[in-house]
């Protein structure tokens, strides 16, 4: 079976895992206080050239719901995508570490929203109309749920627009590596030079076993981190597990190694499956997702060849774009531990059905 | 330097790395449904001889915030230790899980709660007085926080208690591997066959790096423990990372071996330190933890070695035993880890001093 | 000044008031358990031709976020329109007593939801995908925030919708009488009989100073509301306050009267704009609220005349009605002491701008 | 029936029921904007000889659980007496509202707390350690659960404390006029002049219907408040109704009289009780409530001629005072409503059995 259903079905990659192997012995410090968070804070002070705090938690889901905690009121509204991980795929996780904030959806083509559409939504959350729950923060997915990119303008067109409004400005990065490399940018260009107050910090899905930083840029908007992220549950007692993942992660740029090599995997695949008689692409392929739409042929064949990709459905198909009757809609995720012959494999199977 | 302030100040033992190692390899379903995780489950219904649902997390506070929050709804009392980790050590993370439930606390020596007393309390609040938050569970500690264990009887003399009122009942056990041997008797008998509904069981103190399995007895008690443990942030998308770990340990009795260790070396210590001149224990040592008040030149002596111990408090000190000025309490606790000269050298200062 | 902007800006109507007068004497047990408390719920238990639980509280927020706490679990999703009142206008209260569940704004022409609607969002909320909230209830306003009404089958449809796919339904009434009135069925036909499993039965727009009643037809989805209740604040004390008033609104018809006088107004009110030059009405008038468009010149004049309307703005506006520059879009809502004159007044007003 | 079990069992006194009808005439505006509220406001910046942010409830349960959730976090500790109404008699109210705050209980006898109590009890709680929930707040009662009062300078000695220990303090007035009446001070020195910064201003026991004021001191303590209390659903409508009870209230010192009948009542109903033979008065009666305990022929006696009062318990009760089997301890409470017959009634019917 070849499993290209998440970036999240394979294990750690290599140095990921020797950096958790050699900090195994000795007594460190416990609760985040070990050498390795520490050094990994330091690490990514250095990446996104700027002075950061870093928590490290084991997951996306916390690190996101944990994020949003820290910048609305259980009476804000956080605006995200319609279909964004955090509105969709928590199961209300943000709802309950926020104490009840309501998290509003804004419609948008592939995954992403505009400062016109954001600006459109503002107007139905007044501020100080004690009725409305109250605009307190902006969240993003860069890489989108639909695998595309913001470009740097398009984000900080969306950070001017958040703080015009005075609300904060989040980032979930489930994929950051991903997108930057795709981007060809710096991680500070994509954060806070854009106006992004809070970044989820994706590394589980790019070659970690379980790790995630949230990374504030403003050491005020994380005071109450700590006590947040205790009270979770999200406060690893032997911290050197998330903190040894991370630096054998940031180490020698292996993170961007590991997102250039997934991307390329995906462009691969994407070439090969838009060339496929009958499949349809809606949505470019920016990162290290591909998304198509298949004949009915197509995906039995895959199917039969015991290749397995994720089932998808989307609010945000571009207008002309259909799921018709026969058709699959799937998601195929590449990682670092992609094989170029498994996509030779793919697209053989694809192309012969 | 030394460091005996915490059983988690450690790695991981040998085998549990190494199947963290061997299972890093190949794809896995994400989100608990990898075969380590399914594999855990099996072995430990083989232990506890009982058909048992599982839920792995990777922190204590994660294990028992989420067992309390199925068994209490947000008016209900919890009923607990005064100085019980989930009232004084998780930054209310209980009351986050429960919505708001009341941890009541209840005083008693050594750490331990009477029957007696439980029902004492639960006059208090009675069923059905609206005014008054709901008896909803019991959770007891064994190890308890003075490093002491309820006997058989004792645990099973609560869960009549218990039984008799209507209320669940949860043991945190975050050395449950360090009670069991020195109990000596099987994890059923501690467990449901004593009136125990939920268990926190930790491996994580004892040999695993993070890893923490809530085990439910009764399958209708654990019906939404899944949206419990998603929604909070608990659900490691490489599951593999837990099940592996908790294969691993429990594979061939190693937590079985890695406890017998611990206690032996708090024996060991236990005894050094009764016998140092000036020092007295106020708990005996039943498991892997020893408590000792010091008079001042022996802790300044143990300091100076760089040899590191938790400082302590209590309020359930025998009523006999006090701290006097100049005397220190200090907490040492020993893991599979340990070894005989660390506690040769540890007595060997104390004597000296 | 004639202020019509809404059904709470009058006190109490005759009856009621001299209710609550001729109920202050002697002594009453307390926290609902007083005479009028009891005769209330026997009241409308004769008017719903049904076994009921009732609560009494003393606002809508309460009733209406109380209610749905008692049917959604904080992983829970909660259907409505996506203008309704416990969307937009409580301020998170379904999501403060929920304990943090979402709702689900659903679209929809003059306030209303289709059952094809419901249905459509539903696959989106997969009952089992742990990463989904949970289809737990669907809430409906009658009247809707349109001013319109559901029929009695298309609020059966939605009710069979709702029972196919196991979720409860609620039915927000702030304005049940008029709807009732204007439909001119019976309570149970609006409610039970056509699937409905809650109701908020508001008093305090048509006649009460403080009064709804929360209502269950089931008395086990009743069975932990009254700790709820407590538990927010929400039991008074000296419950003849709301007993008292909910009895002089009940009796003799006295609701029925009301609710027929302020929609017969309304109904005056919405003939003499409908006939104001360059005036349109988005929606049908069905019950005591008028919406209407009005060119410059006459919102000017009705201000000038210091009569007051809310300002109003929907999404739920017909495909081809549009507010255009100049234009000003206002609400007028009538109650038992809107009187005829008032309204004549308003309409010569609009018709002499 | 004679019913002296509280002072929530009578209606409102004559002069807030006629300013009630007075008000209610006429169109106002909603949620707490109209003239009566903004009237009782003033007046209370008047009684308090202090700027005030006055925020009007219907129940001291939503004033206590709003107030505290303006002065803690979630992981906050509150401070009050063991068996404080906050911690026994709101079923959880302050956790929801705090949405999981600790509310630490603390013993003392007769329903107070000392400096020195407070102080040790904060040494369990350290700032900035981050297992631990962190001092937030102290709340004390005034009428204390036993009936009893603070002195001015016990007040003062604890907002030191409080002070000191950077935590806020928060005054429980449900009885705050029988309090003030007793002391014979200013409400100015019974709160800000002693240190504290919220006060539940409670008027329903003494003469409303349902009326609660919190009071700021610091508006920018309040600055949340009003997405709080709209949130909790304790935004009244028709806000006249609790604007005018609170302007009857106050008016013409009408509270000061309730409150001066009622102690007197009690004061009188404690003479003839404590000359009861084989009766004991276990605290002072301070206020408007005695406690009692009584011999068997008593309580007997007085059931039989239909007085009722609440069976109490307590665990304040001084060292040296038990209640005996066949004893009976009880709680009467008068009222502005109480007559000198009927105490002279409960004194003959206690004297002659």
């Amino acid at each position: 079976m070849l499993n290209l259903a998440s970036d999240n079905v394979v294990g750690a990659s290599k140095p990921v895992l020797e950096a958790l192997i050699a900090a195994n012995d000795g007594a460190e410090n416990s609760y985040g206080s070990d050498q390795f968070s520490t050094r990994a804070e330091e690490m990514l002070a250095e990446i996104f050239e700027h002075e950061v705090k870093v928590f490290l938690v084991s997951t996306g889901t916390g690190a996101n719901a944990l994020a949003l905690s820290a910048l609305s009121p259980p009476w804000g509204a956080i605006f995200c995508h319609e279909e964004s991980h955090v509105i969709d795929d928590e199961c209300g996780a943000p709802e309950m570490f926020t104490d009840g904030a309501k998290l509003v959806g804004i419609a948008g083509v592939a995954g992403k929203i505009t400062p016109e559409a954001l600006e459109r939504t503002l107007t139905r959350y007044p501020k100080g109309v004690i009725k409305a729950v109250q605009p307190a923060a902006l969240s993003i997915s860069q890489v989108t749920e639909a695998g595309t990119l913001y470009s740097l303008d398009e984000i900080a067109a969306l950070g001017a627009t958040a703080k015009k409004h005075g609300i904060f400005y989040h980032l979930d990065g489930a994929r950051f590596g991903n997108a930057l490399v795709s981007l060809g940018c710096t991680a500070a260009e994509m954060t806070w030079k854009s106006g992004v107050n809070v970044v989820s910090f994706g590394a589980t899905k790019n070659g970690c076993l379980a790790c995630e930083a949230v990374i504030f840029f403003d050491p005020k908007q994380a005071e109450t981190f700590a006590f947040r992220r205790k009270r979770s549950g999200h406060t690893v007692s032997k911290g050197r597990l998330l903190g040894a993942q991370m630096v054998g992660y940031l180490e020698g740029n292996h993170w961007i190694d590991n997102a250039r090599h997934a991307n390329a995997m995906a462009q691969k695949l994407a070439n090969g499956l838009a060339t496929t008689p009958g499949a349809h692409l809606p949505w470019p392929t920016e990162a290290n997702e591909v998304f198509v739409i298949l004949p009915a042929k197509v995906h039995t064949a895959l199917a039969k060849a015991d290749i397995k990709a994720a089932p998808w459905a989307s609010l945000s198909l571009p207008p002309n774009i259909h799921v018709r009757e026969g058709e699959a809609f799937w998601r195929f995720v590449t990682s670092f531990a992609t094989r170029t012959e498994d996509i030779d494999h793919v697209i053989g199977v694809a192309h012969g059905a």
